[in-house]
Parts: C-alpha cells; sequence; structure tokens
C-alpha cells in the first residue's frame, strides 16, 4: 500500500496566475518523501542527516503536470516505491487536488550519500528492510 | 547559437548539506528562461503576461543532476530550443559550476497558455519566429 | 484566547548552518495567518481574494529572532490580534520551537486592499465582527 | 557612500495579486547582504562560512513596504552601515522599484556566529575594519 500525506497549497506558493509554481511542486514531493521516511522507515530525515550522516540528494526526476493545482487546494500526494538498489531508491508520486483529480506525476532517483564526504554509501541495512517490506 | 546566462547560488538556495536543494535547480531553469524570452524574444516574460496575457507554464520537465551545485557558485545555464511545436515549445538547459564542470541536464516542455483563460493557445506569431530562428 | 497552528520545518526551508533561513520564519507567519482567516475569520484567504477580491498584503513587520528554528523542529506559533483598524490588522506572533522555547516574536501590520486595483479598502464586516471578538 | 545592488524580480518571486511576496523582499536584502559582504569587506559570504566558520544570523529586522514591488520590477537595494558593534552589525537597506520609487524600507541586525557551536564571537578584525571605514 502506498503511503499518502497532504500539503495545502499557500499563498507564498503560487504564482502571478493564481497556479503552483512548479519549482514549488518539487518541494512539496520533497516533505512528502521526508514524511515518507519518518513514516515508513521510522527514522525523521532530519535524524538521518544528524545521527548517521547520510542524506538522499535527488540525482534524476521526471515531472509531468497535467493540470494545475491552485491556491486553496489540499494536495494530496501519493508515494510509491518503484525499486530499491543498493545505493539509489526510485520513488513514484501521483499527486492530485482537492478534487482528487489527479494533476501530476513524478518520477525520483534519490542516492544515499554521506553528507559530510559528499560520496555515495550503500543505503542504510535498517531503511532498507523497510523500503523492501512496503 | 544556444542562449546562455549566470546565476550566483544565494545562501538561501542551499540546503544543511551547503548544496543546492533541487527545487531551487528548476528555479534557475525559470529565471534562466525569462531571460532567455527578453533576450531572444524581444519581449520581457511579465510584459508577455500582462499585456498579451499568455504564459507559458511547464508541462513535463525532466532532470539530471550529476554533481552537486554549491553555495558560492556561479552557476552558468545555457539554454537551447530542442523543438517548437503550433502550442508547445522544448528548452534544453545544460547548467554547469563556477569551474565549468556540467553538473546538471534539464529538458522541459512549456505550452502557451493564456492567463485568463488557462486555455492553451498557439505560440504568438512574433514569438514564434524568432524561437525557429535561433 | 489566540489561536496557535504547528508547521513543520522542511528540508528546503534550512540553510547551510541547519538553522531555518529567516525569510522563511516570516512565510510560517504568512501560512499561519493564511490558517488564522480560515479557522477564525470563516473563510479561506483564496476565497477572499477569488470571491471578494479582498487580500491583506503586508505593510508593516518587525521580528526578533532569540534563539534558532531547526530541521526537525515543528515550530508552534501562536497567533494573536494585537489591534484592529477600519482598514488595517495588527498581528502578534509568538514563535516556539519543539522543546516550548518561544524562538522568535513578530508583529506585523496588514492593510485590506482590493486586488484588482491594488487600493485599501475597509475590513469587509463580516471578518472584522470576528476578529473584534477574540 | 553606501553600497547599491540590482535583482530583477522573478516570476516565482510573485504571489497571485503579482506582487513580490514579502518574505521575498527580506531574501532580497539577505543577497544585497551577501553581494556588500564580498564587495565591501573583501570576502565572500560562502568563504567566510566555509573558510572562517563565521555567519552573520538575524537577530533583529523591521521592514516597512509602503509601495509593491511587481513582477518586471529590477529592484535597486541600497545598503548602508547603521552600526558597528563588537559582535553586532546593524544594515540598514532602501529599497527601489524600476521608476526609482522608495518601495521600502529595512533594518536589520545581525551578530556573528560560530556556525559550528552557533555561539556568537566577534566580527573578524579584518571585516570590521572595512565596516567602519565606509
Amino acid at each position: 500500500m502506498p503511503f499518502s500525506t497532504r500539503i495545502s497549497v499557500s499563498f507564498g506558493d503560487t504564482d502571478p496566475a493564481g497556479l503552483v509554481y512548479f519549482p514549488n511542486i518539487f518541494h512539496y514531493c520533497h516533505i512528502a518523501m521526508e514524511r515518507f521516511f519518518e513514516s515508513i522507515c521510522g527514522v525523521h530525515y532530519s535524524r538521518l542527516i544528524e545521527e548517521q550522516h547520510v542524506g538522499f540528494p535527488t540525482v534524476k526526476i521526471d515531472g509531468e503536470f497535467n493540470s494545475p493545482l491552485r491556491y486553496g487546494d489540499v494536495v494530496n500526494l501519493e508515494v510509491s516505491v518503484l525499486e530499491v538498489g543498493n545505493k539509489s531508491l526510485t520513488l513514484g508520486y501521483t499527486i492530485s487536488n482537492s478534487s482528487g483529480v489527479a494533476c501530476a506525476n513524478v518520477k525520483q532517483i534519490v542516492v544515499a550519500m554521506d553528507v559530510r564526504s559528499h560520496q555515495s554509501v550503500a543505503i542504510p541495512a535498517a531503511i532498507r528492510v523497510r523500503l523492501i517490506k512496503i
């Protein structure tokens, strides 16, 4: 079962056309990923960075925006695990507006990185086991 | 010849790892696109929206981030026109850091839209002719 | 009784020092104000703008930041009404971190504005009555 | 003579009313401060942080916004040194739009901080001497 989370579009996220500025849709995805780590992997992303010195920077991301997200929308982001590699993780996001219309699809590849050395590392075992299970 | 422009990474664009937060790389692309419109198409993007009521929202964007951009980098964005459709425009971005290393590649499809009705429209002729020439 | 709301600090809100970049603290205040309007004034800020064509731009804001907000904090924002004028509204924000430490204080004056003409207007009566009651 | 610098308002900086979202005006101030450090103090703010481990977080900031900044504006920020303490620095910003109208005034107190320990420190002597001279 995929993980899902909601984000309310705030005034500052939108542009002169009244629509969410698209880089903010990727910001929403990152927030959803942070919540996914906390909920599914059992560790707050901030602790992962501070205590285990591991982060998951994005190396590839593709987005399709079919319908605009508007100011006032409560956006639903459904996060699914598409692939778990040794060092990399592929996540999919289905993004819907308040009416349940799927407005955007995003596919993201992140790589486990030591935040001190900026070198890629294996996904920590405790996280890996949770990623494979869902 | 592709159009190119420079953006200095500011403190607020970076994350706890000292690297540009990836949604901000897409924000840089949008700034580069705005400058591209002004320089190549002869119209400031703000006037296009206010006077001609035409904007170019992004419908598809793919990014590959091979090397991080860091605080202190002066980023170079090279913008090239990959395809000009009736209503859509495909742009490519090659993004390099201060040392000239190509750190990211982005491919973006935007669609001409009437910002009042939110309906897609043909690319205005005056812009189209410039897009085809370069 | 003041209104209060919570915002989780996200990765993208923080800077290379691991602290919330201060303009984002003001962004948090604006989000809190939007929720305040919905909860206390009975109208979503987006509907206020779209249907009544009234917004509340900030004309003066003072912030004191005593302790940093960090990545991982769940920030509590307590919003109080300090003054209700004919056209203007003064709000106070007490901003605490996860440990309950008051990290920041903000005082903001906003003015009711017709978003079409950009002229100031009287605070709509239905909102005014609610602002005075709390 | 005060230091001044220009920032073009980008599409993503503006809100549904077509005006710069006010937290972004503070972001502009921070960018101006970074350029001020590079130009007046002879050190890039990123090197100050990375090599000398000193940053200047904001502890107090007051802003007055008299006229809106709009999409398309090239904003001029004039930065002046109002006070140099042992550990703190007070900066003033006069912010004008493309027509030269003073739209905003900001007064900011920053404190020198060791970015590793998050403790306040004396302003580095090499910077102090330049701050006093201008």
